[in-house]
């Protein structure tokens, strides 16, 4: 069943579109499931998507813009005039259609909602539109079944047949009062058994899962993966049921999150793809090579500096790239751990407790790495002194970098900054400068020169 | 609504088992989530955690020990008796049920098997422990809701009564042939819809998404995240409806699939968390460091068996630490867009193309980095000849770095072995090296001592 892009098939297109055979490209499409049409024009060039585009009726290209790439959307919608994007935006859920709104210029939106036919659905965007995309009325759609508490079962399946058209997937149902507040929720397999009769008062389960407009997307995330929920609905700061947010845009949440802590732990300081262009690219990657090379520019510095005391000691100078390499590897081990705990929501204790941990852990794995590089010098030239010094001075440098790489993530966490941005380079380069110079200053000290 | 362990519901915990309170205990955890009360017995003694899922009812306990941390769980499920598990296993869907019988030791595997009252359950976890855990057969569960194609409406609600009571949700409901085949499947929106009298041949949905058991983890995730799926069902290899899939299983495959990525990138070997123990962090953490030991080893004996050429030109070693970091940072970048894309499925091409690519992106990074090295050691210190050998060594051990970064994640992948530990400290130390070998190397061509 796994649908797979040849270059048959994107010769086919082509062909049918440079053709201008409407009807088998129509019929190719038919048969396609909106997210694999996505994959399509993600490849071929950008007039055959906007022709696509253009081609097939609102209903699945408004699914299918959701699923092309960021640029590839954003280029197809400068192509639609105002009316064509209100259509796309008719065909989809409140979340969606905000999300789409979201990205156009500011004179284009208002331009695309005086288009819109359906003045509830237009209303609902509008309200979706003011809340940050990062939060739980970001990720919300409008969408969603509700009954009253004190219907019964028969009145409650006659009005869920109404709601459940408007909604393209019946989760939950939830209940609420006559002021709109959520109450608890039905379940369907509860609604299959129950007979109808039955009030919905006796019926319903008052506990129910929810979280309120402003609470971050990563927090939803974590309750749903928590308590394995499939949608959860949303309140407002009076506890009015406005919303409610399905698993699968939590799951996209995830992954963009996960991709995102992983690009930036790499050093890439936008979100790319291997398949983007080479000015993409670079600009992804330039940022942090430059941080990089001001580093480098300051180890010089440290090492040109204790050139003249180390005359006669160029080994200590040949050190520098293992000291410098532990230092960044103890630092991003360390950063990683305090950055997943801190995104899984399970850093308990205090800061400085989470400092004398480090501080033992990164004391033993120093002195154990010591050893064996002790041994090596030893052996190597049986300069028993130097031997002691430089690995002395790795030990030391490794516990201040698990230091700095336990301490900086807790420290940007605490005053509000993502933690993410402290792993990778930006840990890398500045143990590099610290290990440095604490190598060479320890050694020193020992050395006793 | 966020529930929060505070030190006073421990002490209380701890309080209440002290003095056999356990009246008190029971109606604490009566109103608390399976998830909630795991946290807790992850956070109190071991001995307290076998109190509390000994004294509480299996349905509760079953679901508690699912959620707790794999060393929590491997410990009281040693404390348990083979009667205890089973009434544990009794309470479980097939696949946390096969989870759990799968770690404990065969012998006991055995015993808590013949222990199991439900004999179709006992028959549905063995079909189930057949299959490798990072497949969709590891993955699925038995209990689905199933009609067969030649039923009428009616008949069928009657039917998926009595199922839906064995299945804690109804996703969807499939449609099988009465050989058992997969032939489509219901939506319960239709179903609410529709008339009892009709057939489900005429109702039901002939397209249907499905993988089959031997499919991986990894793709299975691929397949729903990207159709927005909540459930899978999952065919033999004739066809035949076996089990299904949910996305709450699929969330935890893509959450501990982006932490195994992320953890090998950081140069973590095992999968730790911030508030494991010192011994399992320094086991996780260790290897990789060792390995970077090896590196900065290698590094030294590259710089000392060039120390005489280089007398007069000590400035050359200065700069070795910026050329390990900069051709560990760009190797860092290359692989870790590679992995991504591998894990995401989106990389097209030849891999000779991607080369060439990475090479030119290398090459123009490469570039404008060394205008910036050489204006700075231009100023610094006015030898050209210098200046201008080490920023062209830094051209090319960029784009060295670059094309081991894009080759060793895709040469992995071809082998077959998870392209995601050539990531950090593995490309780090290897860059680390090559990159000081060949900056040495043209540096001397160029001055041409």
């Amino acid at each position: 069943m796994a649908f797979k892009i040849t270059k048959e098939l994107l010769e086919n297109v082509a062909l049918y579109i440079e053709n201008g055979n409407n009807n088998a490209l129509s019929s190719l499409f038919a048969e396609m499931h909106h997210a694999d049409i996505a994959e399509i024009l993600d490849e071929i060039s950008f007039d055959y998507a906007v022709y696509i585009i253009k081609l097939l009726d609102s209903e699945t290209t408004a699914e299918v813009l959701m699923d092309v790439d960021d640029d590839v959307r954003e280029k197809i919608l400068k192509n639609l005039s105002a009316k064509e994007i209100a259509e796309e935006i008719d065909a989809l859920d409140t979340d969606d259609a905000a999300d789409i709104i979201a990205e156009l210029p500011e004179e284009r939106q208002e331009a695309v909602m005086s288009e819109i036919e359906d003045e509830s659905h237009a209303k609902d965007i509008v309200d979706l539109l003011r809340y940050d995309e990062d939060s739980a009325g970001g990720l919300m759609a409008k969408e969603l079944v509700k009954v009253n508490v004190n219907w019964t079962v028969l009145k409650c399946v006659k009005e869920m047949r109404a709601q459940a058209e408007e909604v393209t997937r019946v989760h939950s149902i939830y209940v609420v009062d006559d002021s709109g507040k959520l109450k608890g929720r039905l379940s369907l397999k509860d609604l299959l058994i129950a007979s109808t009769r039955t009030s919905i008062s006796e019926v319903y389960i008052p506990k129910v899962d929810f979280v309120k407009v402003n609470d971050e997307a990563e927090d939803v995330a974590n309750i749903m993966r928590k308590y394995d929920l499939e949608a959860i609905p949303v309140v407002d700061e009076l506890g009015i049921l406005v919303g409610r947010i399905t698993i699968d845009d939590i799951v996209d949440v995830i992954k963009e999150e996960a991709d995102k802590d992983y690009q930036l732990a790499a050093g890439l300081v936008e979100d790319v793809e291997a398949d983007d262009s080479i000015a993409q690219l670079t600009r992804a990657r330039l940022p942090w090579l430059f941080l990089g090379l001001i580093g480098g520019v300051g180890a010089f510095l440290i090492m040109e500096g204790f050139q003249d005391i180390f005359k006669e000691d160029a080994i200590l100078f040949f050190f520098t790239p293992l000291i410098a390499a532990m230092a960044g590897n103890v630092g991003v081990q360390s950063s990683a751990i305090i950055v997943q705990g801190l995104a899984n929501d399970d850093i308990k204790g205090s800061i400085n407790n989470r400092l004398i941990k480090e501080m033992l852990l990164a004391a033993l794995n120093g002195f154990i790495l010591a050893i064996f590089l002790f041994l090596f010098i030893w052996f190597y030239n049986g300069e028993t002194q130097k031997a002691l010094a430089i690995s002395v001075s790795l030990i030391i440098v490794i516990i201040v970098a698990g230091i700095i790489g336990t301490f900086i993530p807790l420290f940007l966490d605490k005053r509000g900054i993502d933690p993410a941005i402290a792993t990778g380079p930006f840990i890398t380069t500045s143990n590099d400068i610290f290990g440095i110079l604490i190598y060479f200053w320890i050694a020193k000290l020992i050395i006793g020169i």
